[in-house]
């Protein structure tokens, strides 16, 4: 009898150290052009905090700065309570590689959510349901691609091959991981950063480029992410301005309930 | 003789101390509600990197984590350079007050900015211009809203004298600081963080609300802010969501020469 563990499971997978930190790896399954995947990265060090026991309440943000390449291979977290308040508490993340040098760090802010007001003040962008359109080719892409059911409707630009006239800088597609996996934090983390860079899409080609800092707003509860199972997620993302050695990409993630689970901010480094 | 220190300056001041931290002070010119403007905390965490002698380049990120209140009086910060690349450092900032309590934790990315292909996705908002405009009144809102110039076009919701039929949550004005100061990446900072919390515009009235994460991603180098010099800048601010305790702002600064110089992503506590 043998358990299959998931892939993205397996590369989220933290072991508790003696002194308290955690020890990861890096995992081929989630690596990109070179190092790993922005989106796992980001995740691993989130899950530093959802595993300790001084944890409360879910993430309502997490910021994650992307200080220095992450090299294929053993890493260490440390994750710190900075504040606990009543019904919010504040995080310190940091990834270290070899001797102590710092290559990831992040912030994050957990809350213990309460009913208030609701509303949402973007309309939901109904699109052709993600079943009834084709799957993206992702078989030239970096490999973390392919950990991901990808189903465009604009703006993918992974394979070299999109050529429009006008192209603007915006990607619209349903994504889910593939093996199929229910929806929690972790995996909405990492969804939020499945886009390519928006230089390639506005651009239309390849170009040296990365993400440096990358904020996600959290909109979403567990019972939430839950309700959504491991069905595709509906992903929009632009970029407001290019230039000067950066541009910015924010990021919607939506249920096909129309519910809005998250928005993401990153800036990107690119050279063109 | 003597020499006018303008209030933004004084209310950002730092002075070195043995220790190598910084010791600033609260400025009741800059107050809120309660503790002092969101922005102003931001633009004086900031101020203490511009200040180090080891920062390279101009800021292009910068999250502030309020963790808790900021009482009236003095208070101490440390910036610390966590990594220094070739053309980029990042750097983490922390408040103190009283005996070494952290009040508010921030993280800031730097880089030497170079010239690449450039795009503004998106499009101006051409308005009526400032001096066109009537100054808002706003003598019965907070102290720090009075060191602002602020001529609405629509959703400044500070007196509780608005009132549309169908609210949204956006709110566009030009703002200056008053006096008029050049601008800077300091007072950019500050404005960013102008606006009342969007529950605000969106109810058509008052309710306890706080910024607690905050990110403002800076297009614009130094000589783009300094040929701005003082004049109004154009402000513009929605929601995506509000939820569970929490709801988020997108702010956009531009120039009056139609220049995108910064985004703004912020999450706020709420009750209603």
């Amino acid at each position: 009898m043998s358990i299959t563990v998931h892939p993205f499971d397996q590369a989220v997978k933290l072991d508790l150290q003696a002194d308290g930190a955690w020890r990861g790896h890096t995992d081929p399954a989630y690596g990109n052009m070179v190092g790993p995947f922005g989106g796992i990265t980001s995740a691993v060090l989130l899950n530093a905090i959802l595993k300790d026991p001084a944890r409360i309440g879910d993430p309502i943000s997490l910021t994650v700065n992307f200080a220095g390449p992450i090299e294929d291979g053993p890493f260490s977290i440390e994750a710190t309570a900075v504040r606990t308040n009543r019904s919010t508490q504040h995080w310190s993340v940091n990834l270290y590689q070899h001797n102590g040098e710092l290559a990831t760090s992040a912030s994050a802010v957990f809350a213990i959510r309460r009913e208030t007001w609701e509303s949402t003040e973007l309309a939901f962008p109904v699109r052709t349901p993600a079943l009834e359109l084709k799957r993206a080719d992702t078989s030239k892409a970096p490999e973390w691609t392919r950990r991901y059911d990808l189903r465009p409707h604009k703006g993918l630009m992974i394979d070299g091959q999109l050529q429009e006239s006008e192209p603007n800088a915006e990607t619209e597609f349903w994504v889910q991981d593939d093996p199929p996996r229910p929806l929690d934090f972790l995996s909405l983390t990492s969804i939020c950063d499945s886009f390519v860079p928006r230089i390639f899409v506005r651009r239309q080609g390849r170009f040296p480029a990365g993400t440096i800092t990358l904020t996600t707003h959290f909109h979403a509860d567990a019972e939430m992410l839950s309700s959504q199972g491991s069905k595709h997620v509906l992903g929009l993302a632009r970029a407001s301005k290019f230039g000067m050695g950066y541009h910015d990409q924010s990021a919607e993630i939506w249920s096909d309930q129309q519910q809005l689970l998250a928005t993401s901010h990153q800036l990107v480094y690119f050279k063109a």
